[in-house]
């Protein structure tokens, strides 16, 4: 392991701090983050070098309401070819906006255009989501780290797993176990979702989904990656419906009749006509309002984590995965990043079968000075570079960085 | 901490093994063993010195059925004055006998007095229990070992803690909680109760409850050591039962009317005058066979363990607890077993309120040559000894050991 400092740090401004909302935009070749009271937009190439800035604070009247809070810019959305769509928690009143990017890198535009206050859907701004869709046709599914405040909304009774998909529009969730078997039939649960990454496959409808997982207590630490098959969350989301029939029942599955359209499917041609869920039937609405969950919960990929850590005092709160071409054969390198500050490099790789993968930890590199929990990861495949973003600042690493360990090995390294 | 040999240890016999099985006769000055194929009467001066063994292997039918299988004696309880009752499953088949150990010390007795075969109750036998009672007037509640196989019998739905007290002859049960509070209100569980031990108080009817907890996961490994008090166990015993209507109900209390007289409460004259619960009514048997359950757990005393070891690589497998009188008032001295062969001295200390408890490890000392689980611990307060079992003997050590740090410490050491 070499711990290097081949790294490119934004190391904040004095008034900001909260670098945690990530946008990449490889076409335009930046990086937009969303901090507190700032939208930045960050050079790829170098983000130390090249970067814009807006100043978004909350309104006067709205601060003074609370004088502690700032804006929190929380969701960061394209919107069409020259918006973005951005939110930020301002004083605990979210606040949206547009965001003009131009057409061509050229344009060299960034500005805020046009505010929009919105003071009722704190549950959708608040990032209390696991997964959503994006707003345009053509990105793919994005991720946000989940809060653990609306997993305690959920009844006990369901299993105390509280990790969740959403999904779409109507909310409905499947629970994700990650857990290790145990003796006797007991499982140990990895219950906090803390990231997901969606890794393509050559399907391009069935990506794998990478997670990291964490416990949730406070007297035992661990962290784990569980792996599961778009496959297997479609079927889970095909299947029965959590159903009680009152608060003094138990969740079965549904066995009567489900609406039509199916809630879970996207409004659309093939489902009936409707243009959005605004069109569904009430029934449609009001069945999905009382089985917002899925009975089966949805396993991972060989029924166990990929990789557990447990002997460690960190947790694991951030993934991206790279696909690299080694001397023999593809391999999917993980970059796992920290609650302190750090980045491990693993590769998983098959110990005989693929049922049975061992984990190897290639490098293990520090990112911020400060032990500061990453909380935003992006890889740029055409840059071949890492983007973190943690409390105070914003970092950049290569992906691979094979020259340290010399020439002779540089051609079949990974790291 | 003084690592000590200060120790007289049986070695035990070469065709017998897992001394697992301790009663202690303080009158009569002898700790009787139950082991695999034989019973053993230990002076409790000097173990080593002065014993005596009745070899009773299971019959050569039984045994042929099975040839690895042995007998383990697990049951070993006073009948009357000159008698015990003698438990073993003889490969599988559980037999029980009667053993004279006569009236005083001087009889100098020690012998099957009959055998009595009993093919049915493996329940009673395979130490499906938490506490039971003796079948004497005048002993207190004895404990032994709990075995997980039958708590996981269990129905999932009572909340995954499987840890229990079994109440007498109608087997009523109360969960056991044993867990330390985090944020967001998840609990770390405890949920495998390995020892109990009760520690007499002022009031004879109301002794504090140890218990010894570990978890059931085979990836975080940890244990507790829980107190509870009898009032709050006999409050969730008067309280409501756990009732559902049905296999896919929820556990809720039961609200409607509980039979005369109460399952829970023992046969005497004071509850409408039953000699045993053959006596009962057929409405109260059935009400308590489909209500096995209290619906309220007990919680230890203050609400969390009074001690928690989690980052190490052993268990706790035994507890019991010794009252001390030091020059600063009284301490209760907890003597804790563990899976590798070992026994922590540990005192509780009031840090400013008996709500804040400080544990202080005053001693930590090897018993066994080889690590292995300590299964059975008694205490003898009239010879000041602790005696100690395992799979591979049976050995003696002081209580305290003040001598060892020399004679000026001796006067007010708690070691």
């Amino acid at each position: 392991m070499v711990q290097s400092n081949n790294l490119v740090t934004f190391e904040g401004l004095a008034n900001s701090s909260a670098y945690h909302t990530f946008l990449l935009d490889e076409e335009k070749g930046r990086l937009v983050v969303g901090a507190k009271d700032h939208i930045f937009s960050f050079n790829l190439l170098n983000i130390s070098k090249d970067f814009s800035q807006i100043f978004w604070p909350p309104s006067t009247a709205r601060r003074d309401e609370c004088k502690w809070a700032g804006k929190d810019l929380s969701v960061l959305q394209p919107l069409n070819q020259t918006h973005l769509y951005v939110c930020g928690t301002g004083a605990f009143h979210p606040v949206c906006g547009f965001l003009e990017v131009g057409r061509r890198p050229e344009d060299n535009l960034f500005r805020l255009d046009g505010e929009l206050y919105s003071g009722t859907s704190a549950d959708f701004m608040g990032r209390d989501f696991a997964i959503f869709r994006t707003l345009g046709e053509h990105h793919p599914i994005r991720t946000e780290q989940h809060d653990s405040r609306w997993l305690n909304d959920l009844p006990n009774d369901l299993g105390g797993h509280r990790s969740l998909v959403n999904k779409w529009t109507t909310f409905l969730k499947a629970r994700l176990v990650c857990s290790v078997p145990g003796p006797n039939g007991i499982d140990t649960h990895f219950d906090e979702l803390q990231d997901v990454f969606l890794m393509s496959t050559k399907d391009p409808k069935n990506p794998i989904i990478y997670t990291v997982f964490t416990t949730s207590s406070n007297i035992f630490k661990g962290s784990a990656v569980c792996l599961y098959s778009m496959v297997d969350i479609r079927r889970v989301f095909l299947g029965p419906y959590a159903h009680r029939d009152g608060p003094n029942y138990q969740w079965v599955p549904f066995q009567g009749r489900v609406p039509y359209p199916r809630p879970g499917t996207c409004p659309s041609k093939t489902f009936g006509g409707f243009d959005s869920t605004k069109d569904l039937p009430d029934e449609v609405i009001t069945f999905a309002r009382s089985h917002p969950a899925m009975f089966h919960p949805v396993y991972p990929i060989n029924n166990r984590p990929i990789m557990v850590k447990t002997d460690v005092d960190y947790q694991f709160t951030q993934i991206v995965v790279d696909k690299v071409e080694a001397e023999d054969g593809q391999y999917d390198v993980m970059f796992i990043g920290t609650d302190i500050g750090t980045v491990m490099k693993v590769v998983s790789v098959p110990r005989g079968s693929w049922h049975d993968l061992e984990e190897v930890l290639l490098e293990e590199m520090t990112v911020f000075r400060e032990p500061t929990a990453i909380t935003a990861m992006e890889l740029s495949t055409k840059q071949q570079q890492l983007y973190l973003g943690s409390s105070i600042g914003v970092s950049q690493m290569p992906l691979h960085r094979c020259e340290v360990y010399g020439k002779a090995c540089a051609e079949c390294c990974l790291a």
